[in-house]
């Protein structure tokens, strides 16, 4: 069971205090993510540095959530998914995407991949364009505030792509009572590398 | 242009001490990501705790490879893909995957997810699940040491799949000259949920 958690009247004051507590941590930890995966220091750092980051881990474990984040819901329709590893701010997996939505009901992102991403040397691993393909393609074909979760997606993967600045957008093809239709493509600076389709199915207790 | 790099003649030995020196750096970040992700604890440790970590990356940085990992070969066969985003032991955001190979040519891998890949909420998000199937079926896909890469990849998700102990596998179902069939799935304690099939390619250049 997908359960959502209502955290009740947070004013959007208050979400912004919280957003600047810890954003700022979570880009840090994208940074040491790309350290450790390129670091040539020798053994006695190495060995260092990873006490430095239990004894971090620790002072953070002092006080934490039960389980996984989850989406959390104030009674004024915010939802943060802080913890999603696409556009979680707080999770330092995620690059993460801010996705735009344009007037003509289009999502776009841009955004940068480096290091932690790498498949093919140089390049975006394919299951990485997949992962943010998903996503994108999910956010177009969610309904409002009421999600479609993937219930089939197909990737085309035209050539590698390659690491550094891309974009990703995705659209509505079609609307048909609980399922939507969505394609969208992720390009690097040569242009399109990756296009997707799929269908997006509200789920039951999203219904209307 | 997809370019591996060959590390020479390094000795299995080398290899296995490199691995012990960075695996265990590795395992600390992604206790650290999910710390980051659920940790409650006041601005004032927060701000304390990033400041402990923008030291640390300081310190792998000092000496670092230029751009990303890649993925390097040793004269006598042994290919390190420690930077992978599903399976680099070196790579944070990676679980690592851990993929076995059967008698029968099928591979299956059995691994832990917790918060760092969650979409919905207590549960894989459905790109995640698209990440490491297209990873699994990439490997058993693999013809020896030369790679195949995705062509085309269609994931079919039966249910949500939850947090906690996942299994995955895959197998060949056809080859046909540079093109290699493969279908896959995704499974909870409850069972397979998510199926997958793809066409993947050998590149020009891994071609015989």
């Amino acid at each position: 069971m997908v359960q959502y958690t209502d955290i009740g009247d947070v004013p959007a004051a208050e979400v912004e205090r919280m957003r600047a507590v810890y954003e700022p941590l979570a880009e840090s930890v994208r940074e040491l993510i790309d350290a450790t995966i390129r670091t040539e220091v020798d053994a006695e750092t190495v060995a260092a540095v990873k006490a430095q980051i239990d004894a971090a881990t620790a002072r953070l474990r002092a006080r934490q959530c039960d389980g996984p984040f989850g989406v959390r819901r104030t009674a004024n329709g915010q939802s943060l998914a802080w913890g999603n590893p696409v556009i979680g701010i707080r999770n330092p997996i995620a690059p993460p995407l801010q996705i735009r939505r344009t007037e003509d009901g289009r999502v776009v992102t841009d955004f940068e991949m480096g290091a932690a991403y790498e498949g093919p040397p140089g390049h975006v691993h394919g299951g990485v364009a997949a992962l943010v393909l998903d996503h994108v393609l999910g956010e177009v074909a969610a309904n409002g505030d009421r999600p479609r979760f993937t219930g089939t997606i197909t990737l085309r993967f035209l050539r590698p792509t390659r690491l550094g600045r891309l974009h990703a957008e995705a659209g509505i093809t079609r609307v048909d009572g609980i399922k939507a239709y969505a394609t969208g493509r992720l390009s690097d600076a040569d242009g399109v590398s990756v296009e997707a389709e799929g269908v997006f199915i509200a789920p039951k207790w999203a219904r209307e």
